[in-house]
């Protein structure tokens, strides 16, 4: 990919919620999100949402760099959100390692952590590496 | 809860990506998101995030108004998401029902159709009833 | 599949733990499984993973049935339980649903009931349909 | 836990499939189950249950060892496992990582390898903390 890190994604909903690129290697990809009441839930912590939004597109974009040179497109089949302490200030950190590339599926475990380096949210996700229809 | 269907989310996250509640009933809570540009993933799909922020939403707010009368507060513990057919245009509609409502948490199954019927989106939300902080 | 129901499977792990079909219909399948203390945990409770074990080999039987016409094989992708209640005698019964058929991936939800028909244990089951090796 | 490692499970589910613990810590449990035609699936892998078994096992019993000093007991909530590749001789050799332990829920990531080292299975265990009934 052709852009400098960090990198502001510009579009969709990647660019609604704020996701910044950080780190993008080969099965790899770290991105952050800064808080604001704009993604809150009702009782002032970030929402559920929000997490599995960056979960998936840091794991749906590394799949997508991994099986592009084969011709094949990435598509999210699950997301597995496990919440597991709330964040309600500073900074989403979130880092994606893929578990399996396999033929036709990936699998990525993502962790999310706060400005403290606490692990607040686990997601599994897996993603379908296709022909484009 | 007091205000009118249907019902658009004002604050946070949920007024961000245009949650709007449709139906609020003991074990099964309905909403809607009008599809547009802001919410879809580089491919042109609704972002799989969005699906996963409603499920989270709505079945949240289902064990709120069922364990709110005990003086308990509703806390999301997971959310398994799996997508089955995109979305691209038209309205999400989403639908959860309590599949379990015990003393410590709630499990819900929610259903994301589309314009046709056709379901696009499984969630299942597990939240835990919890004494407030 | 050429057998009289009940069938009580006669090989491999499904034999082991006791696997007994009751219902194999297009999309639907049910089967149960007469409660032992060789199912059981420490505590005294069916063991997590029967449950798990039935949901596997039912939405996979469901899916191979469906697939086999087009030449292809099920392979199981994921299995998400959630526990709601415990079991602790009698017999387990279990229906597999067809919520989704792919072209690439089936999806199950299986509903555990014990004698009274209580709910007691959740099942998502991703099923691939792929080409045989 | 008194008992020399590697210990053999004696009573229920756990003896029936044949687990074996290898390594009792704080935070980690590992064990392993050797293959046979009794574990499979008819096309001849090791049934997925059978993963989901061992995973359910050391994560509840890992938990259940942290827990016990407050008087509380572990209960599983949900297991979530994904299939990677699949086994079909020698040994399945699992090991669990504590990655959150809660006030209420311990959560857990449970690695399973063939004898080759590679990743087969990858399961996610909810674990409850709860006081005795």
């Amino acid at each position: 990919m052709d852009f400098d890190l960090p990198f502001r994604m510009q579009h969709g909903f990647d660019a609604l919620y704020g996701l910044e690129l950080t780190e993008v290697q080969e099965g790899r990809i770290a991105a952050r999100v800064t808080v604001r009441d704009e993604l809150k839930q009702p009782a002032g912590l970030v929402h559920g949402g929000v997490y599995a939004s960056i979960a998936e597109s840091i794991a749906s974009l590394g799949t997508q760099l991994g099986v592009a040179p084969r011709g094949l497109v990435a598509t999210g089949l699950s997301n597995q959100t496990s919440f597991l302490r709330p964040i309600t200030e500073g900074t989403i950190h979130a880092a994606a390692v893929a578990k399996h590339r396999g033929r036709t599926t990936w699998v990525w475990e993502v962790e999310i952590t706060d400005d403290q380096g606490r692990l607040c949210v686990l997601t599994r996700m897996t993603v379908a590496a296709r022909e484009p229809r």
